[in-house]
């Protein structure tokens, strides 16, 4: 976890401490549920709970048995006695180390999953926001990085809504499937526990008991939850790009917000650079380096090895946390985005009308015209306004083939900007559920 | 695509023949709903389906019209006006390549998605049917390849059939989201056609409206669909292990079908391989190299660019085609699958009792002696059947601490398998719903 | 295999005819170096070759074969056997098939790698002949999108040509791994053939023995192998990238060659895209996908498993034909590539003298000012330009204090292009020898 | 950074403290080099080397001043200021942050590099040593799992000793290709700054100087660097799993040294996990995530963008640090390694005679029997060996067939181990030299 791109909430909930709460948790639980079943005394489940509660556990000196026994819930374990005393012993019947370590990762993944839906949520709040502010802000649309036909900011924005409103039901989709808890023994089959403690320990925390565990929890589940991150963290790509771009010297449509005090650049005082976007579209990479270890985690040999563990001790923390903070970079940098509706009109006349050109081209049709024909010309004049900087709406005038299929008039009525605007109300409208 | 991992109905999906068909069949219905619109005439567009329906298109005819256009779709049409003459102007009116070329993609992904449906459904069917048959067949569990505790070979099976049931629950998830048609015109804005048109042609090709579109289908719904494909396909990989674990040599639980006249080695004619297991092994590596790429797709620049293409030129066929051959290989393999239940026993009785380690752990401390105390009793009468080949019982029953809190009836009492196995119909019902 | 990205010769080599072929090679020229030790008679190694060499081999008999057999190279020994008749028997003695496949592979790969040195060398030769072109086109230089200093097109150019020589280099070292031969049979012992007959083998088809293998050539070589594929893949992105930026409506420096006929849009006919650096990007992470599944296969279990196969069977041909593709594609691209100078000197010209800002800022602390003020009255002279469009050299003249640490003649000579052009010949000595 | 799997050198070499002391040495170096140049005072650069040298910079304060600036080397220029005074003006002239940044990352690679090759050397060397002390160490080789033939366990060993060596070799170029320096200015073309002083600090900090940079060394360079990191990962995953599967409870030739008072299992405690080359697994894959990201980070836009920067932040110390101690720890592993020659004997012996099956067959065919007619007779006797578990030898002996074509001495002869261990010092002297 790089502490630059990692929000306060995130690194609590992958501290040491927080960890050890959450084992103390699942044991002190099953220690209820198995009072309960009569496999150990009430009182002793009244003491685990109890004295555990009061502890303050010393991640020192779980570290420290952990040098000699080589096994860190035997270590916590043994610490946890330490609070206990004698009745320790009741602890941890029956359960196997995976137990409290799969449960306590579903919980940690589980809440991790709540703090990305909010980021989420900020991001669509964000977007929504500005697409309503800017529904009608015509710009040029862009394919290839070429213009192609007109459209507007809102609606460019209403696409970046509609693709994290997907990534938010995909990332709820993946919080269930993570959110389970595994009590059952050393090799799944209950053998010196009970399902009921399983199904206890699971609604007290929130989650659901996995159906069938082999001592681990199945790592499909966790190869689908990282498999969600990368989508997202790719769409947060997207967004990063496209801001990108419309910063550029020659566009600059859009810019992020440049703070007081703020130096772009050591040698040269007069940058203004997109870094916060630039380092999200490098935090992308970073979440999605994720999703293949995690799916080669899930070919785990027989009931389980351990492979699966350091991978997870590693993107566990980094890639829920990085894309937390991307999530919150990016909602800051399109609340605070500025925008340069003159620009857009600048760019948008640049090419002279040539962005007109599919309209020249099925009223030719329409005028009998075959589409190979009426394609090549059209495709002559506007080849003519690259080249030679010429009014498209000119040039077609001057061409004799189109006059004889066209007036002046309706070659003149098709130059018009509200023919792309016409069905913003109803992108809104499927998007937004509003226009 | 490799013609060795692939069968026929892949084969065809992604032919030429099939892809021009469908691109026929959006032209076609939209021509229809523009009739309907008043914007063709309905004379034209049912030429254009009569005549379409008719032809055979020519997969040469079309690459040397495209050798000189550089661009796909205009050579379909151009090939396509060679047939439905005249009234081909009235085709693809307001549409753009995109509209075509995303909502084909859709179609085939959509269709290649019921196909591993069903390949999913034959794995399912026959991990049901084996682990039925073998849920009482007691086997070892293992945990880092060493042996654990007892579970049934049933169970094994259940796990794995569960993890494809999830596995199935995304595939669906999946195939509802790249169900998606967008015909919305050179940037999405619908200019020159209505989101009526796209509604009509989406309903007839059973696909759904795309909400938003940027002239093309966002790309996190195709980085959703491998991503999905990749987790699957690590699921093949982990019963693949499993399978060429159990074959070993010295396991030898079950092993691979062995056909008559197949031959094992060029060079070793005792050799009997778990070769279809490790070829699915390879097969999920390749499926999984589908995720990456698929993901790298989604940050299109502007309303889009065309780097995606040929990325899913590859993967979509690759990944979908790849993936169905391995469920139905696998399912192959586990329908045939040899187990030697002799084998599992003695497998099972090789450490003789240490499985039932944990059962004498739980009982001391029961007895009133600490967790860490029993641990060393037990971790010491352990170790030395490792190093001495002893008897675990005998042992344990010539450990005087060991005695001084259990009698020898208490102790022989828990060297018993059924402990292991009661809760096996627990698991069952929780898995296939029946026990 | 994507028949649409790939030149005749590499789908010549990958083809199963040029497998066979290289089969009898090997199994010839084993043969010949047995006989000469005395294993088996010269006569029949004389028959092998005579009569393999006048063998026109029948793909689809040996699939035949190997439906049974379910065994490709006992499929070939089988249909080999049917053209040299007895003598047949001393084929393949000691042999194992990975003998066969593995020195195959290395054969394949070995040509791959000098077909693909031919195309970085054809990249490498555009590049050089368009570096000295336009080694001294001044353009702006763009750090994060936005204008930051003058360089120069050549300049340019060269950073890439020095990227694709180091490229070339490290594609020379991948060749020289890949291309070992292991004829060491079943488990690399030689327990039944000779390591002379390996070196024979070797020598005759231009590789080294591999000192020590273990039934096959170890997989380290070739993850070495696809990993340089993908890096030279992302150089190819790299080049892509930047012709793609070029070619935007709005900066228009440079842009692909468009031919006669080309259509660019099937909606917009005044398109000009630059889709084969775009379809680079794209192929670009078809080949960098080869590289993780390449590096998966390193960890094959024991002597080895056969799950690299169906890998190889898809990265194999796929990235070599894919880059191999890419590197032609590309050195079109440059070779062809249309440069806009004016358009450079225009965009050169739009921040109004922004881009001297660092000799401004140099010049002040020279002049006695911290570095801190100097930055200060240089970025807030520079931050009026973007907002308010004036001249970058009217607002310093008009800044008392800068006038008070420069005269006015010395602020107008640092707006000097020169100042930017005067180390070109020093960085074209080092990259390309000479300048 | 996970810091349980990170030894000090490597911590110490990524903390901000290292980094900002390389900062100040790239900075001090050059206003050496400027200073002999004439463009600083030769007295500021002595004041800025010796005030410098004497500061302890502190890492709150840099942050504090990032806070505001939002940019990390100006921050650090003004607390370095803090210390110089007036003279700090002379510092960074003509430099860019990347020519700090890039060139310190270099650095550390570098050094990184040094560290990782003082791994590989020991892993080779416990390799070598192993390798002799179990060069004659009889053990059955394996295909597939299945046993094949027999082999040495020094011959296993040889494999990784020259798999790491090659490693090794990588890893020294990737080394040499990443120790570059880049003081070339703003967007690379040493505007405001000479050749002469990158080529001063380059020699100084034992680098080489970048022969063209666009503001950025090219990330191809480090591209390379996390491959090479990637594929020796990919070959500790390998020695890994051979251990892994040595340890199993069913083949046990080998197991991890299990320290005293160490704990297998919180439930079992009869376990002995080989749990260190799991965790190798495990950081197998963690290094090799980063090799795709850091092909991502090659294609920057233009001059330069800084995408690569939070990639890098992430896997520049992960990777070498996780590398590093995975390095260590297999090379503990292979030193500790307890192995079981008397198991290796047992399992060797288990299927009765079948591994010799390729000498019957080979006999065979001298006899005068056809390839295909052998391979039936011997697999035939093998297969009953499967099923019956009959002796090899006997079955053969009472095959009419066989017998027809051998004499039982000449059968009898073909078990004999030394076939196999003749080539064993002749694979030792091509893989250590020696034998």
């Amino acid at each position: 976890m790089i502490p630059r791109y990692a929000r306060q909430p995130m690194i609590d909930l992958w501290s040491d401490a927080t960890k050890y709460r959450i084992w103390f948790e699942i044991e002190a639980y099953a220690a209820e549920a198995m009072a309960e079943e009569g496999i150990i005394p009430k009182e002793a489940a009244r003491t685990i709970r109890e004295k555990g509660d009061a502890a303050t556990f010393s991640v020192e000196r779980i570290h420290e048995i952990e040098a000699e026994t080589k096994h860190d819930v035997i270590a916590f374990l043994t610490h946890l006695a330490e609070f206990i005393g004698e009745d320790a012993r009741f602890v941890h019947q029956g359960l196997t180390s995976s137990d409290i370590l799969d449960t306590q990762l579903a919980v940690q993944l589980t809440r991790a999953a709540d703090m990305l839906i909010e980021g989420i949520e900020r991001v669509l709040a964000a977007l929504r926001t500005r697409a309503f502010e800017h529904k009608d802000t015509v710009k040029i649309g862009r394919s290839h990085g070429i213009h192609a036909e007109p459209t507007t900011f809102g609606v460019t924005l209403a696409t970046f809504y509609a693709e994290f409103d997907r990534g938010l039901t995909r990332l709820r989709t993946a919080r269930e499937e993570i959110a389970t808890c595994a009590l059952s023994g050393a090799v799944g089959t209950f053998a010196n526990t009970l399902p009921s403690v399983e199904e206890y320990v699971a609604e007290k925390l929130g989650l659901k008991p996995e159906p069938v565990s082999t001592q681990v929890i199945p790592r499909d589940r966790h190869a689908a939850f990282f498999a969600t991150l990368g989508i997202i963290a790719s769409s947060v790509e997207r967004l990063a790009t496209e801001i990108r771009h419309l910063q550029r010297t020659e566009v600059l449509e859009a810019s992020e917000f440049f703070s007081k005090g703020q130096k772009g650049s050591s040698a040269m005082p007069h940058k203004k650079n997109p870094i916060l976007t630039e380092n999200l579209t490098g935090l992308a990479r970073l979440v999605r380096s994720a999703v293949v270890p995690a799916m080669e985690n899930v070919a785990l040999w027989h009931e389980r090895d351990i492979s699966h563990s350091s991978v997870e001790r590693g993107i566990g923390p980094d890639a829920t946390t990085h894309l937390d903070f991307a999530l919150h970079r990016l909602a800051g940098v399109i609340e605070k985005l500025i925008v340069y509706p003159e620009n857009m009109q600048r760019n948008l006349d640049q090419l002279g009308g040539l962005v007109f050109s599919q309209r020249v081209l099925l009223a030719l049709t329409q005028a009998g015209i075959s589409r190979e024909d009426a394609y090549r010309l059209v495709q002559r004049n506007a080849m003519k306004v690259w080249d030679e900087s010429a009014k498209f709406l000119d040039l077609l005038k001057a061409d004799e083939e189109v006059m004889a299929a066209l007036s002046a008039e309706e070659v003149e009525a098709m130059f018009d900007m509200n023919h792309h605007t016409k069905h913003v109300d109803t992108i809104f409208a499927r998007v937004f559920g509003e226009s």
